[in-house]
């Protein structure tokens, strides 16, 4: 059983490193300070490394033990949360040079880069797969910890709303509830606020969205410039994307993100059943699940928007 | 006790009608057909009547039974669900023709205008007070009524969000799961899915709100002539308010919707903890819970906007 593996692994390190995917969301955050805070209960330490990360998930406990760099040459064993692929993963030296490797995830194009992985694709969020680990490790859900898995499990399934969510979601929740932890308190954090900025984002691609192929896919870009504009911080634009879906009769929803104001953009796609983005975003070289997957283009606006639409429309057509 | 008293009442009519408040949303909606269902169960005919409501909730099971009208006279027992007070309940002359009267509701402000008041304000939705009222009286809940009352308590909590939510909500929740209740289809109708309409009305309160009070209020505005420029349909402009209360530093949120092209304004306040919108509304004669609560204001949108921020910025000054 690999979840034996893996708490052999642990109680045999002196080094543990914790690290989770670039531009980390709710899960990421949630997923890494839940590890790190259960290892704790197992009388370990560990980093947490992220280089880079929105201030709104400061309220999560144990944030400000997070590490934007260490000694690289210091770990025995490195841990990565909620991230499919090496490539993604941030500072992803410290799991090249660390002795042993552990994958926890829940991303179906995980292609199990650890030495050893625990993935469950039938979770909704990383966090949701910590659960079942802690049960097995016999680890108790402090408050502490409950409020960073729930803080993984409410921004993954979108508040709930998400297929992918089962009776267990909700009777992990109640559970947590009882253990103190503030259900409306993460929703308002970490999805019911937004920044300022992340307002005036939000009206300038609102403003700007096209409706493509008879309404049945939304079209909607931001650049480098508007985010200099409004003074954005690192994952100011988080759930733009969602903006632009969640209009009638759209099945996809395209958002291009202007990357460091070069001739490259990076993709966010959202779609109802039926069109899996994941399999058109590979074709570019990303990846993700059956209804939210990105990926990487270069070209201008109009040149991203073609080559993803030229994919869209076979998809269709289908 | 008033459930055995109610059972008694319903046991005892012969001809039942069932009412909700004007401009109906999803607990109002889903109050009214669980209640319907639920009767159905205990082999008593009723008819539920909404004189308009929009179309996202055709979906709910039995709303191809919702009259529009019927016969005043025809009723022995009314029950109202989720109206705080006889003003606002629609064709409420049904209520007062009817000769035994029932109000079952979750709001605060209820005023008990009916013969028998089941009013739990800890509840968060209306729905959720069906669901004890069913286990009281030895209902089974079905898929039909427990779509009818996940309806409720999805769109009453903003989807999980607020606070009054309890640990027996999530297992209300995993119970209706299991009976075959669809959560995210519920999700995707009634709050993930904007119409056209619903978009372009968004588009014009967000590009138009202003920040006041140093951020600490936001204000934004919809006249008759945007409903008809978009096509509007009832409740295309339902959880408006929400998009410019929920800005990093906004204590209360202001929308006031036009009403029939003239100078009169139906006035939504929400707030954050401290301020209660309820006590402000009820100067003005409306009403409704601590955090959220309306009121129909006369005077141009400057006059109302005036009118609000007195009482608002006595409030802020506490």
């Amino acid at each position: 059983m690999t979840l034996d593996e893996i708490l052999e692994e642990i109680k045999r390190a002196e080094n543990i490193v914790i690290l989770t995917h670039e531009s980390p969301d709710g899960d990421a955050m949630g997923s890494s300070l839940a590890v790190k805070l259960m290892l704790r209960e197992l009388n370990k330490q560990a980093d947490v490394i992220i280089p880079e990360y929105h201030r709104m998930f400061n309220f999560l406990p144990s944030a400000d033990e997070i590490q934007i760099d260490s000694d690289v040459e210091k770990y025995d064993l490195a841990i990565s949360v909620d991230c499919g692929n090496f490539k993604r993963l941030a500072r992803n030296e410290y799991f090249e040079n660390a002795k042993k490797t552990i994958v926890i995830d829940h991303h179906g194009s995980n292609n199990m880069y650890g030495d050893l992985n625990y993935v469950n694709p039938a979770s909704p969020a990383c966090c949701e797969v910590l659960i079942s680990m802690a049960e097995y490790f016999g680890i108790e859900i402090t408050k502490e910890i409950g409020t960073c898995i729930m803080t993984g499990i409410i921004t993954d399934t979108g508040g709930f709303r998400y297929s992918g969510i089962t009776p267990d979601t909700f009777e992990y929740t109640a559970e947590l509830i009882r253990v103190g932890v503030d259900i409306p308190d993460i929703y308002k954090r970490t999805m019911g606020t937004k920044t300022r900025a992340n307002f005036e984002l939000m009206k300038r691609i609102m403003n700007r969205m096209e409706l493509l192929e008879d309404g049945k896919v939304s079209f909607t870009y931001m650049t480098s410039q508007d985010e200099l504009e409004v003074n954005a911080e690192p994952g100011d634009h988080d759930g733009l994307v969602n903006i632009v879906k969640d209009i009638e009769g759209v099945q996809v929803a395209i958002f291009i993100r202007q990357k460091d104001n070069e001739d490259v953009y990076k993709v966010s796609l959202r779609s109802e059943d039926g069109i899996n983005v994941s399999d058109i975003c590979l074709l570019f070289g990303g990846g993700g699940h059956s209804r939210a997957a990105g990926a990487l283009i270069k070209g201008t606006i109009d040149e991203v928007k073609e080559k993803l639409m030229k994919e869209i429309r076979k998809w269709m057509e289908l």
